[in-house]
């Protein structure tokens, strides 16, 4: 059998090499000669899978490492008789340790001792917002999650749920929509000057699902008058060519990077491992975990001494601090429309092996049972 | 022997126990009854220390564990044949870290890899800044010291100086004067608008000296004026009652904490210790070491996967962030200027346990040289 692969994805050869041959070649300049001998071709967002490429070929199995689709022409593939995989919510982990970490540091900025006073509004709860909602419940946060798609759909069944007035209510509201237009509940531009006018100095907006979702003439308007919010935006209208007047106005700005843990790009891999697995019907004998490199910070330890909140949000931002991230895009704003958005790019591309807190060994002596369901809670390792 | 000491010297009886009998008392309400019987008298700068409190007392030595001697009258002491000690430098460390950890947070910020490109100026080369060109240049900063009365009274002996012109022209110009008036050198209001109007957006400020070496009004106008400088400021013209409208304009701003550390307040102790056993002519067998209780931050480690300054600056960050203290200070200068100057010192009195890097055991394994090196210059304890 012979699999395909755009050479960047993370260890490829370590999950297939048992199904057969690997060729690996540049997701970008993939063409109908590289994939017609292939039975298995596996590619991320930057290669467009259709007619045009596999027409013809031998291609049996499409799997795209990541959790969008808009690369893939499904409607194609389903008749062509062609199985297709992609990896939802493989990085939902690492978007919601990004909250999680710009919310400790907004704590910080107000004086806050104990982050979790701060109420946390969650519009979109699929699986970054479901993904981020659990965390904050096991932390003690009260959480309130707008979903009306998902309300619809489960009725009783699901959580409780608010409307977007009230999540806006919260002192922190997070946005983790998809990007959807001409239906109901769409969310192009969905926060805008009414739902922004709402907003008060004491309140911290997040955005790390799709730019879009907010009207940025609207934010930058509202941001320039009295008593704003503060803003953190991961994600922007028109990336890579985003509004500098924009990034010198939130607090916290980043290159859509949310998602960019290494644990989340090998869980896409994984996720895939595990479709071609299935469609083969052979059994899932690997893991990710066998596969991850050593983590540049390895261990930390706490001992009886320690305030539970502040070792929380020492070992959060010793794994993760979008501070970092801010600096560089800051840094990369100079230049003109054309450079700022090659260093958009650039920033993305050459983004730092950044490691979820499951990277992190913690260990705690004598601390409190409070302070270890904490630690647990975010998703560190625990060594008692 | 009786030892009459403030209740709020730490460490008090670990150190002198041996002496003889120990009394605590208030240093705020101390009065001659409290002392009269006293052989030794221990005082920190909340105590008066003069003809009114000891005369007809049979106090021979008075130590106070601050680096000033302001609140002591040494022209009574003297010819009363009482010996008198104080603790310069025991703090000097702990601003160290202080500055440090600013400078790390400002390179990130400006979105520089590499801090040590920043060039540092440290104005007032005594105590504090130079344990702080110690560590600068150990870790490879380019640093310039300027320092008038050193380079009058080191000739050709001591390093080269530079004006304060020449230091106000590096990117990083930190403050470490004391605070002097009416004579050569005299530092009050030392940098003034003409100081000021040459600093640029490029560049960083910081005073952790004394507050009155800076023109509050001046400052405040040149960073209303387009391309200021960011400035942190740990001390204030007339705390507590510091301008508001000053703080609102700075980047970092802090309640004179930064000598603040617990290994820093212990010191205090321990040098009086010394200079007591000096002048009994007993050995000295007690350090601060022996006493110093378990931090809540006890382990980090780090593989070969860590980059250098990244780890640095997160293990840095982990003992001591300044954006801590900044959150805190902001929250309090709500109120009117009562109130404001009532939390200023409050902040001050209430002060978090603050432990020095030397308080935390780094693991490097399969790291470089380069990297141990530059943990060792910033002062943690290392296993390799
Ligand atoms: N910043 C990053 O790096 C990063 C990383 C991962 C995902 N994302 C983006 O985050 C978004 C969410 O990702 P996901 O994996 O959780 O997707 P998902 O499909 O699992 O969840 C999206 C949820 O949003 C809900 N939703 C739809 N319309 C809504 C509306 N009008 N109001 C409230 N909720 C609505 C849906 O019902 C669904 O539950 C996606 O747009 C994705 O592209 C960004
Ligand atoms: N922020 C804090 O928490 C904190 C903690 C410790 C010390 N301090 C303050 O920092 C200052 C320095 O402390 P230190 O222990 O290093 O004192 P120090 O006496 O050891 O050093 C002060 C140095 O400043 C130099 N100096 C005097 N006038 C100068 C001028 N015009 N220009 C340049 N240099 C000049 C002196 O020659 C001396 O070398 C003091 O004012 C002290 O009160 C603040």
């Amino acid at each position: 059998m012979l699999i395909v692969a755009d050479e960047n994805i993370p260890l490829v050869d370590s999950f297939f090499d048992d199904f057969g041959e690997i060729r690996r070649v540049s997701g970008r300049h993939m063409g109908p000669d590289d994939v017609r001998e292939a039975d298995v071709l596996l590619v991320r967002s930057v290669t467009k899978v259709g007619r045009e490429l596999l027409e013809g070929s031998r291609v049996r199995f499409v799997g795209t490492t990541t959790i969008g689709t808009d690369h893939i022409d499904l409607e194609w593939l389903e008749p062509a008789g062609i199985r297709f995989a992609s990896a939802p919510g493989c990085n939902a982990n690492s978007v919601a340790e990004y909250v999680l970490s710009v919310v400790s540091v907004y704590a910080e900025k107000q004086g806050l001792e104990d982050w979790t006073e701060l109420t946390v509004g969650i519009v979109g709860a699929g699986n970054v917002g479901g993904e981020l909602s659990h965390k904050l419940e096991r932390l003690g946060f009260e959480v309130r999650l707008c979903d009306p798609p998902r309300a619809e759909r489960e009725g009783d069944e699901g959580p409780e749920f608010v409307s977007l007035e009230q999540a806006l209510a919260c002192d922190v509201v997070t946005l983790h929509t998809p990007l959807t237009r001409d239906e109901e509940h769409a969310t192009y531009h969905m926060i805008g000057a009414d739902q922004l006018a709402g907003l008060t100095g004491e309140q911290l907006l997040i955005n790390a699902g799709r730019g879009e979702v907010i009207d940025t003439q609207a934010l930058a308007d509202r941001l320039d008058a009295p008593n704003a919010p503060l803003v953190a935006l991961d994600v922007w209208e028109q990336e890579p060519r985003i509004d500098p007047g924009l990034v010198d106005r939130v607090w916290i700005a980043t290159p859509h990077i949310a998602g960019y843990s290494l644990e989340g790009k090998v869980k896409g891999t994984e996720m895939i491992y595990q479709a071609l697995s299935g469609f083969l019907g052979l059994p899932v004998r690997k893991k990710s975990g066998q596969f991850l490199p050593e983590p540049a910070l390895s261990k930390v330890a706490f001992t009886g001494a320690a305030e539970e909140d502040r070792a929380i949000c020492v070992a959060l931002r010793a794994c993760y601090d979008p501070r970092g991230d801010d600096g560089r895009l800051r840094a990369a704003m100079k230049g003109n429309a054309e450079e700022r958005a090659l260093a958009f790019d650039r920033l993305r591309r050459n983004y730092p092996v950044r490691r979820e807190c499951s990277s992190l060994n913690v260990q705690l002596k004598g601390t409190s049972k409070s302070l270890q369901d904490s630690f647990r809670a975010v998703g560190f390792k625990l060594k008692i």
